[in-house]
């Protein structure tokens, strides 16, 4: 784990000597790399700096409000024709996770490589590297560089700035939300941008069939009081009549926090081809749901973590759960 | 419509010099009613003063964790016999609505009257009054004004505050949420409150047979795309069968305002005696759901408004409806 939080002097020396600059949002994009990205996409293109977003996977369309989201490529090729002599990677542990190994790899020296992260297990794969661990979301760390900068926060950079706060803290929901956190969402509400943009792409985003799919799997959850665990089950053909995709319903693992007296939440999910994908969520602190799911041949965080099992689900009395063919 | 929020040196010179003093929460008292009186309570009773509080409602179960519920009354009685020189009444546009129009009207003279609101139909009925509409909660003027009259927040004060902010903006959702209303909740963990402590007891308060019925009603919903309505039912019989009160469902109305293409969300709900409730609710700038509820004989709020009709529900092509027995 690499702590170096007050890089600004640093980082300002390699922007402004820079004459190509490559952003890097790590595969499978979420709103804190994207946001992250397109704050200083926003920044750099106020000074009519040069640069380029690169993304391994296409940005997920409810993340178009953010501004300059035409300027990513998810081309390796056209990422390495670029040939930046600064690439700065947000949001990502290491350059595997961020999926942009072979093109970092690949530029051509002299070439300065930023590392801008707030992941514990972040390997301080750059060569300035500025990771704090206690910092809600990357987006945050980016705020507090632009202010160490002495740059002055634009609606552009603010809406950015804001929508990688509000994904990782899940809306000022999740116990990584700090004072320090609230405070720069209220220097980013100062700075132009507004709540309503981000939740109504972020929240506000489900349609009624979705809706109506959440609904009939929160009327199928069981509750085993000996394990205190919630469970719950999504069919494909819930899916296929309301021709909707896996995805749409990935967040009633998250809506099941709001149970009370429940220490871990289990959806699992029909895939096709007999398998039976599981997603864990606890908010309890003596929970490390990983271990679960590794004892399930699977992994992730603490607080979220899955497994992939060939099988199908059967209900019994202590819940749902998945049972091999 | 009455604003005078620079009110900090006369609320401090009436506190200085009263002997007994009573805080008044609105009947049916939500996070924002509540949270102000217990802010209020723990600096009085941090200062030894002689203070009570009054609610003419039971303080619900959920909100037990907010510091000196325990000195709430709810005996019209008990608040008289205190006989206080200064009474305190928060969180409400009017003394009807505070359930308290007979107790304060009765308190011998000389008494001083002070009103600390944020209603925009707030009718300045206080000798002192202290009302802001820009303020996302009460809660956020309790906290400026121990601020103006530079008094420490103490951890007790603070998750007072934050629960009434936290309640009123929809942990952040709303689009009330302004700038100021982030820096000061962001204030307010700096003085020891915490997101979890509030969001365990307000979000995390489900429990899985209310979550179940949450599912039925979520998956009867319909769509009327000519009025963008969404509409779904709750019965007696889903109720019944699961044992939880009607209160239980009352979240599900603000959880539509998650619909992307929705103007208006309704939940309509059978109660005994052959009535039927309906609840509007939106998001829409442009809508005002208190004309709806009014052409159906009820009212409310442009943004949340209800109506009780006798009949019951029936399904038609455009949505849930009810119809006259």
């Amino acid at each position: 784990m690499v702590v170096v939080i007050n890089q600004a002097p640093k980082i300002k020396k390699a922007i402004e000597g820079a004459k190509k600059i490559l952003i890097v949002s790590h595969q499978k994009p979420d709103g804190d790399t994207l946001g992250s990205a397109s704050a200083l996409l926003a920044y750099l293109k106020s000074q009519n700096r040069d640069c380029l977003g690169f993304c391994v996977s296409p940005v997920p369309q409810n993340y178009n409000y953010l501004p300059h989201m035409d300027s990513f490529t998810t081309s390796r090729q056209t990422a390495k024709n670029f040939n930046p002599d600064l690439t700065m990677v947000v949001d990502s542990g290491d350059l595997d996770y961020a999926g942009a190994k072979d093109v970092v790899t690949s530029i051509l020296e002299p070439h300065i490589l930023v590392n801008i992260d707030h992941h514990k297990t972040n390997t301080g794969f750059g060569d300035i590297n500025c990771v704090d661990v206690e910092a809600a979301s990357t987006t945050e760390i980016v705020l507090r560089l632009f202010q160490q900068m002495g740059i002055k926060v634009s609606d552009e950079m603010a809406v950015g700035c804001l929508t990688g706060i509000i994904t990782d803290t899940n809306s000022f929901t999740n116990p990584n939300t700090r004072a320090e956190t609230l405070n720069s969402a209220g220097d980013l509400l100062s700075a132009g941008a507004t709540i309503t943009t981000v939740n109504n792409q972020l929240i506000k985003n489900k349609d009624l069939k979705t809706l109506k799919v959440w609904g009939k799997i929160l009327s199928r959850l069981t509750y085993d009081p000996e394990t205190k665990m919630a469970s719950t089950a999504v069919f494909l053909s819930d899916l296929d009549e309301a021709q909707i995709d896996d995805e749409a319903v990935d967040g009633v693992a998250n809506f099941l926090n709001s149970l009370g007296d429940v220490k871990v939440a289990l959806v699992l999910k029909e895939m096709p081809g007999g398998m039976v994908k599981g997603s864990f969520r606890t908010n309890d602190d003596f929970t490390d749901v990983s271990e679960l799911a590794k004892l399930l041949g699977g992994g992730g965080h603490k607080k979220a973590a899955g497994f992939s099992l060939p099988g199908k689900i059967t209900q019994t009395q202590a819940g749902w759960q998945v049972v091999s063919n």
